[in-house]
């Protein structure tokens, strides 16, 4: 049990608590699912990319799924070896697709067409030859919020399975060029396993279609996307899912790589913060905190739920919005949440916040982000320092 | 004419540029509609905070509406006289209403009995006397997006006319407690001047009725609100802006504070992207670009429209998306946008984003925040330098 109130008080609020042992067993139940077959799970940093996050990961053996140059150079200095490291993301700059080659990591992800151009001639440029992977679009629907969906014809994500063979063909033949995986990932926060099996087969068949061609890939990188529970949603069991994988694959001798974000981190991770007020306006009632939509967007920006627990409280529980102190009325953090009567000082903790939280964090209204600590048994420690006034205006004070 | 091939050149991509000779020609015409009236502007630093955006207001005469300390801090170091700046907010912590009033600040702005309760506190154990102001909640209907409406009763933020009408009673019986204006402030991109009028006479009406009790105020602050034109919408002319307040507050003495913020900065701001790649998957045609929903949230938080302009470009256009390389459908900057082929380091124009642009931006998936140039006359100078990977884990790597 972490003691929340105790950590309120020495780091103050708002603030982000992560709980290492929750990570780790997360970590080993996935690991577990994938034994007797080769496999890397690769940490999709974007989850959450505090450096000490990611060396708890690299520590257990992870991997490092990187969608910037920024997260690929987290990932180094947090410990992941560079032959555990992916380079994905729709819009690679020239500078980055440099530095993944120059770095020697696992592979580049490449999404498109247009990009495979940009690495060859990169590669040529080092005299290097760049280990790629092509993420396929296999055109399934994930049944999940549609910002987080990225597996159909309509997203930006990857190419169309016709294309993705000529791009193979086309990596084959070019002497800057390594095929050594294939990818798909058809969105975040799944709860189904029916769609990720289809998808499976689909990307399985087209592995199979270039073993046929002499193209002979190691790796079959099935993304990530596995749900968590934030409210009352059905998951998938880890065990399941790696039986649904490794049904699509039979008869095929690959390494599994799978990049798992959400499912490491979101229940691993809390968001406290303060009762400011209480204030009803008509027959509405408001519980302000002094967290905001700057420090977790989820709610305003995809709607997202989080489980609230009123610390110590007692009473009977109405109906509330919890809002920040932001001036948009966009600034929530619930909706119609039922608490108890709520004090000036008293603690809510936002559950579910250590994915996609601290890291979609803002300076909007002047605010400094929170700082961020890590829980592992009965140790306590800062992992972030709060940002105060000069250090949000670091960057801008000098050209006053 | 902005060169902005030039400035792409010079200070690299994505890119915040502003026009602070367009800021000026807003501030003086909203400034002469209220000619002959004692008035004054105070900028909504929130639209945008950059140190030197906020000192270029300050020097033609602006004060400050600030919603948090540390944009009150802002103010001041920007030369914002004390007397010009007001500190609003839903949701105040103690340390901050002890900052404003020790500062000296125009007035505090109340949102609700509990928080009026806090400031006589604090004010009492500072031996202060607290100017404050009172945000009324006229329940008038914007007709704005939802998150950017602030009027209604079912919004956050203000008090119910009765309630405010107990607060002001409350405030002249303290010895803490000063109050000296009124405030109301019904949403944001307002493009309607009805609403407007009708809630200054709402409000206008407490105020005499305060009167009619010996509770004589001196400001009566009309928030901000003013619509700009992103697309085709109409907006509202300064002068009928005025006459509208004007004609509400007949027989009253008192001066008015308008607080601009969108309508000061929106369309003197463009944030300039590069292509990266030209994609098609299937039916849909994708222009990724390495601006992305970390540098600029409106579209996707707000399905906010931004009128994209491909420099120098022609040929036949063709409706595309145009996204960024964060890893989500949710970013885009635009959706079904009709644009000439565009090609490898292209540049993108993004207009009216001066507004709730670089300051609701992000380090999400390690990005680091664009560098922000004021332009004045044939001036270009650097107002915030861009982030760099050191910026971004500054406050982590010392925990590692």
């Amino acid at each position: 049990m972490i003691d929340f109130k105790a950590l309120a008080q020495t780091y103050g609020t708002p603030l982000y608590v992560y709980d290492f042992d929750k990570m780790k067993t997360q970590f080993e139940s996935l690991k577990e699912a994938f034994r007797g077959r080769k496999s890397i799970l690769a940490y999709a940093v974007k989850a959450n990319s505090n450096l000490s996050v990611v060396k708890h990961f690299a520590q257990l053996g992870s991997g490092a799924d990187c969608v910037s140059i920024g997260e690929v150079r987290r990932a180094l200095m947090a410990g992941v070896p560079k032959y555990r490291i992916i380079f994905s993301g729709v819009g690679k700059r020239d500078d980055e697709i440099r530095e993944a080659i120059e770095s020697d990591i696992l592979y580049i992800n490449v999404e498109s067409e247009a990009e495979l151009g940009r690495v060859e001639m990169i590669a040529r440029e080092l005299g290097a030859k760049a280990r790629i992977s092509i993420r396929v679009n296999p055109n399934i629907d994930p049944k999940t919020h549609p910002y987080i969906s990225t597996g159909l014809h309509d997203n930006k994500f990857g190419v169309e399975i016709v294309a993705a063979k000529r791009m193979y063909i086309q990596a084959k033949n070019s002497d800057h060029l390594d095929p050594v995986g294939i990818h798909f990932h058809i969105g975040s926060q799944l709860t189904e396993l029916e769609p990720i099996y289809e998808a499976a087969v689909i990307v399985a068949d087209l592995l199979r279609s270039l073993q046929a061609i002499d193209i002979e890939l190691k790796f079959f990188d099935i993304g990530g996307g596995l749900g968590v529970r934030y409210d009352n949603e059905t998951t998938i069991e880890p065990y399941d899912y790696a039986q649904a994988i490794l049904s699509a694959l039979k008869g095929i001798d690959v390494t599994i790589i799978c990049e798992p974000g959400r499912f490491l981190t979101a229940n691993a991770g809390y968001f406290l913060t303060k009762v400011l007020y209480e204030k009803n306006n008509g027959a509405k009632r408001f519980v302000m905190v002094d967290g905001a939509m700057n420090d977790l967007i989820r709610p305003s920006l995809y709607k997202a739920y989080h489980r609230i627990e009123a610390l110590d409280k007692s009473g009977e529980e109405s109906i509330a919005d919890v809002v920040g102190p932001v001036c948009e009325s966009g600034d929530f953090l619930a909706k119609n949440y039922p608490l108890p009567p709520m004090e000036h000082n008293d603690l809510l903790v936002i559950h579910s916040a250590g994915a996609y939280g601290f890291g979609m964090g803002s300076n909007y209204n002047t605010r400094g982000r929170s700082a961020e600590i890590a829980v592992e048994g009965a140790n306590v420690r800062l992992i972030r320092r709060r940002e105060n006034f000069e250090d949000v205006i670091a960057l801008e004070r000098e050209y006053l």
